[in-house]
């Protein structure tokens, strides 16, 4: 068995460097700051002691590699995050990372002569909390998805990223080609552990999922245009309220999405109304809905009735109704292979497990453009980006064990 | 017939006096700044041009009187308001002053000998554009009902209405008693005349309208607690989203809105959603709502049934509900005398009128509480508190030349 000790111990030791927050109680550690690099040594260290050799991509990726007994072989990777939002929980990112660390000190400490090499990396801002993006910056870059625009986003206080990069010790200027990107065929198989950031394995009372899928997401900004008037003079019948437009738009997504049933999910997160005096009608609203599925033609069904309703309805309300997309992320699908290896070993461990789709994004998603992919979860309590989020030492133990075995596998 | 270029003239002149506002094309004249001062000094010179003595009382009251043959007799009092709201437009509260003025001036040139004492008054801050308050001040402590809380609230500069009045060069002190507050039988009769704030005179093709009430306004904050969660990752049938709730609640308010049929509105003008990212599931929203009827029982009857409605929905999707009140202001009857006497003097005159009540709200809404009043709407093209705002000076005639015989009435 792997060393639930020692798990519990670096979880705890990683959680304790976070950026002092007034008023927060979690841990907030933001990508490229002194806290992450702080945590990069700390990280690095333990690689070091399970017997890897470290270093650090252009991207700010921290990659610990121990070699095989096959130098050709292309190596297993592991990988997760340590960077986490503002004021977020200490099991989000780091337990795939500090698991994936202990299953190479377990492999040395056990005496397996692994074949491949093993790889464990720590993805550069997977969370985007600290940059205006949508995160995934380190598997980003390294599928050759980072252009010199993404170099140029800011942070609050005006940092760029190149100059973040910089002030970080890297060469902003690598980060696009050189020492970062990999290519199809130079990884043999990548896996993530990860905390389920739904509530779903914790109310079913089950430690473990085998994910199968990870969701695509779709995100539109919604811009819908009616008139501003007084709401005391301007009889009912005579206005063209844009709230009333985006609340019918609101439940007619929330009703579509029931219809597609599980796993489709849509949220409205955002809603804003102009000109926002009370006694004045709304002339103008915007709002972003988010729809995610693991088929791409179900999302993109559920948008196409989305819109078809909008279509109908603002011509009833004299309103004018614009889809902006700003986002369209694509499904990944989890090698069968992995999940049928999985599966076998939980059953060997005598784990429950549940099949399960990933609904939120994780760098597997990215990294999947270069190789094959499985991706294990381990219940939590509190969701995650919560400082409420716990996840048991028992379950991520189960975790790093079922990852241990099924890296094992690979080493045959 | 009234100076229909006299009225033209001072409309005009007196829109020329503005704020000077960077991409604004309206007027903005806020109470008690340099500005409504300017614009004080040319009315009062106007007064004065009419045969009235003039003074400003200590709310900020501009009040011209001329005195008639009874000395004892209690006046006719004619107001309005001349402040504006930001980039307003210019004929919201102008006309009813400068209409005013209009029937003094030529009852003095027609050689008509009033029995009865004239006042026209410019209220201070009808619109409530520079404090932080609901506007109808001076009307309000002419009533009696400014406390010295009231003097205490801030403009966007820090400035508090206890100094702006004190550099307006009047006492503070002196607003909740002294020289502004009338009592119930100091004023015979208030007459106001007003553009019509909403679409129907115009829709109607129709220059006039006969106010027969002043609707209520109740206005409760709701807020609208669920649970924040991740929107990717929480499975539809497991969320307690506060937007959908919220969503739900705007568009019942609507339909029973509808079922109470005219003159009843509502309107939800300001929503706010909480945490506002857009994969997360909202936690919270709060928003207002805004319902007016000429019947308290009707206005309370909507709310009832919305809260009933809310029960309900708050049950089935898990949110916690609160309706907390923010403003409850009562309706208004005009006086039955002065309707019959308006309506058979525009029928004298051949002018198309409509029955109407009023939506917004007026200074008329508070003296109410001291003696009878009637309203009489122009026709305005643009709806209010807007640049585009059009009342013709033909319009404007036809509502002064009807105020002008409605007060001949009284003087007999």
């Amino acid at each position: 068995m792997i060393s639930a000790k020692r798990l519990k111990e670096r979880i705890e030791k990683l959680s304790t460097i976070s950026e002092a927050k007034e008023g927060f109680s979690g841990v907030t550690r933001r990508a490229l700051t002194k806290e992450d690099k702080e945590a990069q040594l700390l990280v690095k260290s333990w690689m070091e002691e399970a017997g890897m050799h470290v270093r650090l991509d252009s991207a700010g990726n921290l990659i610990g590699r121990k070699e095989g007994l096959n130098i050709a072989d292309k190596p297993i990777v592991i990988g997760s995050h340590i960077d986490s939002v503002e004021n977020g929980g200490k099991f989000d990112g780091t337990i795939g990372v500090i698991g994936g660390i202990e299953v190479v000190q377990h492999m040395v400490e056990q005496g397996v002569k692994a074949t491949r090499p093993l790889e464990v990396i720590a993805f550069c801002e997977e969370e985007g909390s600290r940059f205006q993006s949508g995160g995934l910056f380190g598997s980003q870059a390294m599928v050759g998805r980072i252009s010199a625009r993404d170099l140029d986003v800011q942070d609050r206080n005006g940092i760029t990223r190149r100059e973040a990069l910089d002030r970080f010790g890297l060469n902003p200027n690598t980060v696009i080609t050189d020492d970062v990107i990999r290519d199809h065929g130079d990884i043999a198989l990548y896996l993530e552990m990860h905390i389920e950031q739904g509530p779903i394995l914790e109310s079913s009372g089950v430690p473990i999922g085998i994910v199968s899928h990870i969701t695509g997401v779709t995100v539109f900004n919604i811009i819908i245009e009616g008139e501003s008037n007084h709401a005391g003079t301007t009889p009912m019948n005579m206005r063209r309220d844009a709230l009333a437009g985006a609340c019918e738009l609101k439940l007619a997504l929330e009703k579509i999405t029931n219809e597609y049933g599980t796993p489709a999910v849509s949220n409205v997160g955002r809603m804003e109304v102009f000109p926002g005096g009370v006694n004045i009608i709304p002339g103008k609203v915007t709002m972003s809905i988010d729809i995610r599925d693991v088929s791409k033609d179900r999302c993109e069904g559920i948008l196409e009735k989305l819109k078809s309703f909008a279509n109908e309805m603002s011509a009833k309300r004299g309103l004018a109704i614009q889809f902006i997309e700003k986002t369209r992320v694509q499904q990944a699908k989890c090698s069968e292979e992995v999940i049928a290896i999985a599966k076998s070993e939980a059953k060997n461990m005598n784990i429950k497990y549940l099949d399960m789709i990933s609904g939120a994004g994780h760098d597997a998603q990215l990294i999947v453009n270069i190789c094959d992919i499985g991706m294990i979860f381990v219940r939590s309590r509190g969701g995650s980006h919560n400082p409420d989020e716990v996840a048991s030492i028992d379950d991520i133990s189960l975790g790093t064990n079922l990852l241990y075995r099924v890296v094992l596998h690979y080493m045959r």
